[in-house]
């Protein structure tokens, strides 16, 4: 075969992502390379994601292989995780009947559909394990790292030594206590989980235990990310602009934009904005404590984390490097999707990735 | 009379400070000032701070008014807080009978014996007033703004507005609820209380509840002060180094320089510093949250407080002003006693203080 065209796929709680690479193997070529990225809320049963899927394949146009990993089975419209990786899998495995299917674990294994089959283990490897997909991408082209994949509701932060994973957590939980996966996203977390309390006229007022204001309209606010970025929907399915945002955030203690200055605001936003930090850095500090040689191992951020860079570095001795810049082609793709297509390309063709960090030229 | 000779006095729980002015009227010039600080642990029960005070009197020479700023009835030799006045009180009374004496009360204002002698509720009113005669003398020089004194054991933040006191607290409970009275400082304060855990291994370790490390070994450790600004006694009595400072860090949980490598101390030092950075940024933004101008009003630091600067800066947009640059007779003396010594003067003469920012030359 001249030409391999594979489909990468995320299939997420919040967003369906996919990538289409084509490899030309005569030419030792990336031909093209193509993502995209939709909304979907996997939560809402009224929703079936199989037409999204359908759209987003036909988007992107044929192609013979799929590499499947998914993070939807957490979704509440589950019962169990394993109710929710035979849902995903089904849809591929019934939809796609001449695509050459593939889904991988969470030690970015891959298995065809008939490994997996009726194989209880197994299929339960497939639940979250986009990170670990990533992260053996990243470790392609690094040796030695700590990967800090921020998303728009999660922050992955993954170990690798002489280019494997080294996480010491595979499962959502493992990984959540070994501070490897911290639910704190750049867009989708609620902000009221970020802090208990505001400094407002002179005390701290306890924050109301609703949904008002994400952590969008925090970035938003403070002009970390530009409303092109806002991609979620609001609270209150208002604006994406500064003055919606900032309404959000003062509902978070009961006010309004007419019984709050500007200034009050920005202090607000300025604490709430620390106590994000503050939690990125434990985690981080926790993380790094495994090792013995304090900062020294790289802290490879993807685009999203190096807006944080900044802050972070101001406290601690971090050695930032950038994914993007040491994989250009991820500058326009999507990491995990861009990241299960490279993977199964190099399963099919032992193709040495580090070859093909840029697309082909002519 | 042509010269008037001033002791300010601060009897504190674990210093005794004085300042000695001499200012020559007719010639409206502030002729010489000297301070002296002598640690005295005035709860340990066994001492008699009778000895000390004659001693720095001595040290001084004479003088012919005393003023008397007091934080030491809180310490738990006294069994409440009237009792520890009187102490203080009758001290002065008994020792230095033919000095013209002056008590501070939390307002600042000045009393001489009989105008509070068996007067219950002015006497009371002495207890830790220290921060209100500093805060009015810094008042003298400038019209509004948030006095940030960092002491050995606590942060003062204090508003000046109009050359006028706005705090809203007036005893320590009530300062302490309204952030203007932080118990952490340069010196004296126990780790263990700046942090619930620390990172070591990949894990959260809770801190011993002993007190093992004091704020001074966090900050000898990481080079905010030298071994001459550790005034205080290391909670081993052990050494004033970076290498015993360490061991005593190590100690909160339970570990010792054999068993932890430097880059791990470091990342766990850089992690209660950042502790103490967050406490600090959200006690000022409580306070400021009372203004409705944001950052506007200058903080103004004095020199303990200047080291925290830059870690502040980083989090939100303060306007810093030097105590030292507005008053450089400061940059020698002690603010408490200087500012004792020169309110009195200003009551007893009528004196312009912002004329005698600093020493006449000739």
């Amino acid at each position: 075969m001249e030409k391999y065209k594979i489909i990468g796929w995320d299939i997420g709680g919040a967003n369906i992502k996919a990538t289409k690479i084509i490899y030309n193997q005569q030419k030792q070529k990336l031909e093209s390379i193509k993502s995209v990225s939709k909304f979907f809320p996997m939560w809402d049963q009224n929703l079936n994601p199989k037409a999204i899927i359908q759209e987003i394949y036909h988007n992107l146009a044929e192609a013979d292989y799929f590499a499947v990993t998914m993070t939807a089975e957490l979704a509440d419209r589950f019962s169990t995780k394993i109710e929710g990786i035979n849902f995903i899998v089904d849809l591929f495995k019934n939809n796609f009947t001449n695509k050459k299917l593939f889904f991988f674990n969470n030690q970015a294994q891959l298995f065809n559909p008939l490994e997996i089959a009726n194989n209880f283990d197994r299929l339960l490897e497939l639940a979250a394990a986009n990170w670990s997909v990533s992260a053996a991408f990243a470790a392609e082209f690094k040796s030695d790292f700590v990967l800090f994949d921020l998303g728009s509701s999660t922050i992955d932060l993954i170990p690798v030594k002489n280019h494997q994973i080294a996480a010491r957590g595979r499962t959502d939980v493992e990984r959540l206590k070994e501070a490897e996966l911290i639910y704190l996203g750049l867009l989708r977390s609620n902000l009221s989980n970020l802090t208990k309390n505001i400094p407002y006229q002179g005390q701290m007022v306890d924050v109301i235990n609703e949904y008002f204001a994400s952590t969008a309209d925090l970035h938003l606010f403070l002009d970390i990310i530009t409303p092109a970025d806002y991609s979620v929907s609001p609270a209150d399915n208002g604006e994406k602009t500064k003055k919606a945002a900032a309404a959000r955030i003062a509902r978070m203690i009961s006010l309004d934009l007419n019984s709050i200055s500007a200034g009050q605001l920005q202090l607000i936003a300025d604490y709430i904005y620390n106590q994000e930090i503050s939690l990125i850095y434990s985690k981080l500090l926790q993380l790094y404590s495994r090792f013995s040689l304090d900062y020294k191992i790289p802290l490879m951020m993807n685009r999203e984390a190096a807006l944080f860079e900044n802050d972070l570095k101001m406290r601690s001795d971090f050695n930032f490097i950038s994914l993007e810049e040491l994989i250009p082609v991820l500058k326009d793709n999507t990491l995990t999707t861009t990241a299960a297509a490279f993977l199964l390309l190099k399963k099919l063709t032992k193709t040495d990735l580090t070859k093909l960090k840029e697309l082909a030229n002519d």
